[in-house]
């Protein structure tokens, strides 16, 4: 790789990314151009701007952008349509951030004739593959630095010196080593590392930081309802929202009931498994009344087609290749299944739990006609079954018959 | 079907199938030989050998078991092993006894020499046809009687008219219509019908039989450890107990802590759409525990095929096929990926909810060494992923130049 | 069912179905309108009109129509699309046409107000299930008359007694049984029963129709070459052709060398097995060519993706789910996957074998760049690959410590 | 990875790897223990020996075996059971034998002492993975040198002065560069690179050296019948044969009748695609014969699952996950499949075509009683086809109600 020009750095404005930005500048003599982006973490982005004037990057190359809107609607809804959960319980908040970082680092790249991108994610983890990998299918000729991969800030000490030498301001709190590592958007919030890295050992209770301990939650439960159109959240309490105000919504509750806490080990697609903390509020409520509004708007077949699919889909989305074409093949499936799945859900919320209650549509494919104890004035007619289990039956009975051959 | 001559009927003990028992012997004058099957459901056994023998069975004819533990051991604990979800969240409590009831009726059939078994599920359900295919399964020439299909008792008033016509005693709250039906074993209790055929209307706080309300269960949350080998749950806070006995226990831990409850509207195999309630306590803080101890146990390819298969290996079950090929061939899989599925987890019961908050195992493949953010002293050198990285984006990177190559 | 007051008969103008037609006007007195179709049986058409006029129907009641270029178009181009083959073998000819037949009589039947269908198929095979599924798919209300399942005109004898008593003529080779059954269309001539009962026993020679023995092909190689956009085959040695013309094209093709005969036992719907002499000529070339212009226009992991999925998507089709949510999902999915499928394919016919021998196109993905023996100029640094391969071998790796230390 | 001290080269007595060995020998200053093996590529192996001996090695480490035996019973036999073909089309014929080759290095390192394994296969292809990845998972500390992505020896040039500099004798014929690659086993030979390098530009007819060409093959057809046990090929006309000799003569049937030639363009695991001729005469009879005998004695459900297992298991064998939790899953699932698959099949092989003509077992699940067009006296009641396909439809039937509803 011949050393980059121009280089897009995403940016949190934190010392870590600050650390890099002088590297970069250092290292390889290039032009920086920060791109910070609000995918709601929480944290202020104008002291990113600052932070980065002050370390020299042009006004010109500073990106700041509200991205809440775009990544909820296009990324986590489509992602909640299929009930993505990875290892059968991970709701994948980390990883559906990072292809959108990385299309719009890929974007501005284009747009300053920058010949590369750079992100601050270590060799050990999934979000290295996942920034690479949307990078390289969005932009074939890209470079990507990785500066973790390559310099040799090797310890918290080192990385210290450096920032002092290059007079990178550093916050009290960022001197030492963090107990464990924080990364945060509007879906989730996932803990990993140093007092966690013991999967024995329970998580402390100040890991927590996104909902309330369940035994703090209110002690009276809580309903809502969430409107549904074409498998996305439209509505909350019959009030229409959009797509990141509506997480935004599903957020407070789940955080005022301790809802969506995950305490996971998980299989990292470069091989070793890892223990993270996970709190999901908004999403882990989104997803129970998503499975519910499906209930009853959803064909069995293609219901069933769904969740058989939807193993290798999260596994996709884990793995960093969003933007492929079988992410792709199988979105077109998941979407197509999604037409009528429109209709209003009532959750109960208590003490860290979410249940559906209830769930009603125009769209329903329940017919108490059909399953009703009572008559049912010949909508079904139960002989019907005689037939249906004799041929279901025939080839069990002609392996039987097989056997008993054989005895 | 020629006429059976004698038949050997699952009977309960009940007004239902005590009407069977009559309408058998009357219908087709045949012999029957009752089986009454301890399954965990929580009623004595011996009334329904004093109500046969009353109704004129002999006593060689009536059968009696407890088959607690065979039910756990050979048909929950496989079944655990695949995390095995239908439609995502139903624990198949009630798909999962029937082939074993099948099973013994056929062997029963072949002990007494009878050439019919009988049931008591209606033409409506996916009971009849779980029935069903194992009996054929098992025998290809049984004949199978299906009385709710086949008599003209389709209505409450008829079916008691016979009942009194008979001298079959009628309990007195058996006279009106049940406000719904519920069946039951040791590891769920579902109720549907009636009351709950609306599916956007909660269900009333007196369906629940098996758990105590959330808000009803302690304020404290309680901590327990379940030991695992080879998949199977087998000790419980380092008490060794035999596979009844550990879900004996895990239901009334649940049951104190309100964990379990389910409110699902499902696809049937019949092809409509049903609304049921379910209570799988001992079972829903299993699930989690397997997976809990899958988690640093297995491999992630191992996992991550078992979860691509379950969803089928889960419909197979609900629709009756656990005397099938396919199942077979299934459950070889997921049994080969349990090998090493042998360790402790800790959970936390709390409100409803269990979580897993520990796990540990001789066999873990969980490797701090590796994961670690401190110095890992050489196990994994960093710059090993930009390889993994660039090769796993070559095909990408081929398709992105085509898409420029056609702008 | 209530009796049907005008039913639309899938009439081929044969024998049976004229029986059929008749039995219908007595057996339920009702008006009977005809649909006659051509999808390329390769039989006049105009005769099913006059003997439908001389059996009774009012001119206005004879639907005859081509529908030749819609069923490759709309049926077998998106089947193809998938590569489907049931069972491994089986290009699945009759399934497909099933369920546009159903289409049109139940469009006829709402255009003339028909509150019913029949059709000729049998009661022991998969063709009834096609023709029904997909007709109450279309119109939940639609009665269905399948008179083999009802009548009982049960031999041969009692079929030519009706018709001699119903002055319906009787061709002198119709008056004995058949030593077969045959069925056919553009795609694909099936032969069963009677002589070919027993799978352990060769087909006799005069059971292939529709093509050559491969001993009597030319003994010369012949070459083509296909072209494809998005998956579908449209044009044949540089000329454009519709979709119809292509596949009449390669059957004469295909019957020319003997290509496309399969001798199969397969596993019916309905429970048994049953052994069939297909011959599919063009069909057996179009899926060489298909595989061919994928192989360089395919993404990887999309081929792979939809290599898994065509099983279930094949299975669909063979059991008359043409119209069902799930295949419109994998139709979905696969016709994604086919946006770049263009280019061309080099095939050698000979002597019962279709070859692709060379392919090429402005979307190929092979990149001789990157897969040189030559020096390649950098675009593959064979470095990379320590890297991958380590990553990959990561999780075997921490299994085999495990194994180490457990010894 | 610190430097090996001992090292096991897979050697072929070839001048590429005896450049290898040398070069270890030069580059690293090891003890070098070649293992040269017969996996029926059609070699003498004891010049392989005296040219070790020639070049150095001790006699106690040279290791030569004759593994055909092992290499079929245990590699090639366990994956014809699945039906494997990668892509659709390929048979596997190289990726099936690298595991054995990797197995015999690792067991023949820890007899020798030695540290390290080595071999001859290029940083571009898949075969470097494979050998790696069943090296790693059969002991996870063995370093593994690859010389041809590390050496500079990257020019035919190069290769033969540092071969004359080492005294390494060179073959007038190895000069200059090869016009393709070709690599063969007892399973197939397949050809790459070079003058195949064009996938539009057909094979030359030279590179085909396992079967005559079609042209050329026997005008006349030949008749075989090959009996399976449990899924594997055990006899051939009548006669036992042991795993080895069965390929082998089956290779000679196919060599003759020039049966089993492919032109592939096929996706590699490292990421580009690469196209081969492969030539596997024997395994293309077996793939079909094996189909065939399955026909009759497999449950359709099993099969059917097979199937859509098949894709993944092709993709791991491709890929180098022989020795992998995976691939053992769904081996346990395959082989429990094949128990009853045991027969007996007639083929006709003539000019590049194998097709099942009849087939027959004891353990035939096909039933003349059932599929009959004859009377069947009572085996299937025609008359549950209806209620068959009325349940089946149910879900449609509701699906068609919601869409007349929303009209």
């Amino acid at each position: 790789m011949s050393a980059p020009k121009k280089v897009v750095l995403a940016y949190s404005g934190g010392l870590d990314t600050s650390i890099i930005l002088k590297w970069l500048q250092t290292e390889y003599g290039c032009e920086v151009v920060t791109f910070t982006a609000d995918l709601g973490q929480g944290e202020e982005l104008e002291p990113a701007r600052e932070k980065a004037l002050m370390l020299g990057i042009k006004p010109e190359n500073i990106y700041i952008e509200d991205l809440r809107e775009e990544f909820v609607r296009d990324y986590v809804n489509p992602m909640f349509r299929a009930n993505a959960q990875y290892e059968g319980l991970y709701l994948l908040g980390t990883s559906i951030a990072r292809p959108l970082i990385s299309k719009r680092l890929i974007e501005i790249a284009e747009a300053t004739g920058a010949d590369a991108v750079a992100h601050g994610a270590t060799g050990k983890g999934n979000d290295q593959v996942r920034f690479e990998l949307a990078a390289y299918a969005l932009n074939p000729d890209i470079k990507v630095i990785a500066p973790w991969r390559e310099w040799d800030l090797t310890s918290r000490t080192k990385l210290i010196d450096f920032a002092e030498k290059n007079q990178i301001p550093i916050a009290k709190d960022k001197r030492g080593e963090a107990p464990f590592s924080v990364d945060a958007n509007l879906l989730h919030t996932s803990s990993e590392g140093k007092v966690l890295e013991d999967p024995a050992v329970d998580a402390p209770d100040y890991v927590y930081q996104r909902t309330v301990h369940p035994e703090d939650a209110p002690n009276e439960p809580e309903y809502i309802e969430i409107g549904f159109e074409k498998g996305d959240a439209v509505s909350i309490n019959g009030q229409a929202v959009n797509a990141a105000e509506m997480l935004t919504q599903l957020n407070e509750y789940g955080r005022k009931h301790g809802i969506g806490r995950l305490d996971l080990v998980e299989g990292r697609f470069v091989g070793m498994k890892s223990r993270g903390i996970y709190e999901t509020p908004g999403g882990t409520i989104l997803l129970e009344a998503h499975r519910g509004i499906e209930s009853i708007t959803m064909d069995r077949g293609a219901m069933h087609l769904k969740d058989q699919l939807m193993p290798q889909y999260a596994e996709l989305i884990y793995n960093g290749f969003w933007f492929s074409p079988e992410r792709d093949m199988l979105q077109a499936a998941i979407d197509k299944s999604q037409e009528y799945v429109t209709g209003t859900v009532r959750l109960k919320l208590y003490k860290g739990l979410a249940r559906t209650v209830g769930r009603w549509s125009d769209y329903s494919l329940y017919s108490e006609e059909h399953v009703t104890f009572e008559d049912d004035a010949g909508a079904y007619d139960q002989k019907d079954a005689a037939g249906f289990i004799k041929l279901n039956a025939l080839r069990l009975r002609l392996l039987a018959m097989r056997d008993k051959r054989q005895r």
